[in-house]
């Protein structure tokens, strides 16, 4: 029916496992990832172009200027971006691209797109995130508490999203994140085309019938 | 997070298969199908209970009278009716619950039942909804064009559907049926309290870490 694809922003409290569920989403089904620009160094094993597009300051800033991105921010002394043209080329020709963002520029791509599919991930209550939190076993405990804390100011910015998605068995969460995509897709105000061209075909069908 | 059922109210042009896709469902998924009442006679081989609940017109009326539809109509001579307390009881049990009903009944439950999703089932285009019209075999071409002109008009019904799906392949069809349902329960508005729950818990659990 309509072909254009869906933008995908998928935000969630720090330990939920966002990362593993986007990974997952893009193995199992077909979605096109939005490569973030960044400017700070790149750590060991990353590759530009695959985690992070690397850009200098002064790139950055020029592509700010141009608006070559649908959102961006800075952390500390590091800027952020999400790429326009490859965001647009992709809904363009039809593919859904998923965004990994954060609360503010989750926000910021929901003006410009307001058809964009905002799903926060969740875990099914407080203690089994910070079990995920302290899991990794590289954090102190000052570290996870500010994270809680993160976590719980975020809460506040839940209600903004579409959908919440508890991301407890994992394979599961991802096929409920594919579903309420998919479920997206098929909203009747997106196929106003369709309605009418049916409607249009019926006409001259029965048309043909009776003579 | 929230254990309250969903209500799908699915309806459909005649010959798009709504009664294939509902069987599926049901099989495939756990709902719970609402059996309508009605005070036609019983056909060869329908079962009470299974197919319809069949009542007289005295027991349909006072029925009516007592509040125990949640949406009825009369065609021609007949009453048809779906069953407050089944629906009721289902959704409070946390069971999804499947209403087929026509254009009219479904927008009676939504008044009712403003959470009710409403997903209208359509065919890849007019061709296809004439072909399988005609492939039943059974009926004359002035049945089929009544059929065309009934689907003719439904279209202007459609934009007040919250879903359309194409029965293009049954498998794949259910199968998205289904993941617009999965994606309603994941809506945001239908969890502000574990919202609330979960920033109360966060906030403790950081205070006992800080501790």
């Amino acid at each position: 029916m309509n072909k254009k694809g869906v933008l995908i922003v998928i935000s969630g409290f720090s330990g939920v496992g966002k990362g593993t569920v986007v990974k997952n989403l893009i193995e199992k089904y077909q979605y096109s990832l939005s490569v973030s620009a960044t400017t700070r160094a790149p750590r060991s094993g990353e590759v530009d172009g695959r985690d992070y597009h690397f850009k200098t300051v002064e790139e950055f800033q020029n592509l700010i200027d141009y608006n070559g991105f649908i959102e961006w921010a800075q952390y500390v002394e590091n800027y952020y971006g999400t790429p326009r043209k490859y965001v647009e080329d992709e809904l363009e020709q039809g593919h859904n691209v998923i965004l990994e963002i954060e609360v503010q520029g989750a926000m910021h791509i929901k003006e410009q797109y307001p058809d964009a599919v905002l799903i926060f991930l969740t875990a099914p209550n407080a203690e089994t995130l910070r079990q995920r939190l302290e899991g990794r076993g590289t954090e102190d405990a000052k570290v996870i508490a500010k994270r809680l804390k993160r976590a719980y100011e975020e809460t506040d910015d839940m209600p903004q999203y579409d959908y919440l998605v508890v991301n407890d068995d994992l394979d599961i969460c991802v096929d409920e994140v594919h579903a309420v995509i998919l479920a997206e897709s098929f909203k009747t105000e997106k196929h106003k085309q369709y309605i009418k061209k049916m409607k249009e075909e019926l006409f001259e069908i029965r048309k043909e019938i009776l003579s």
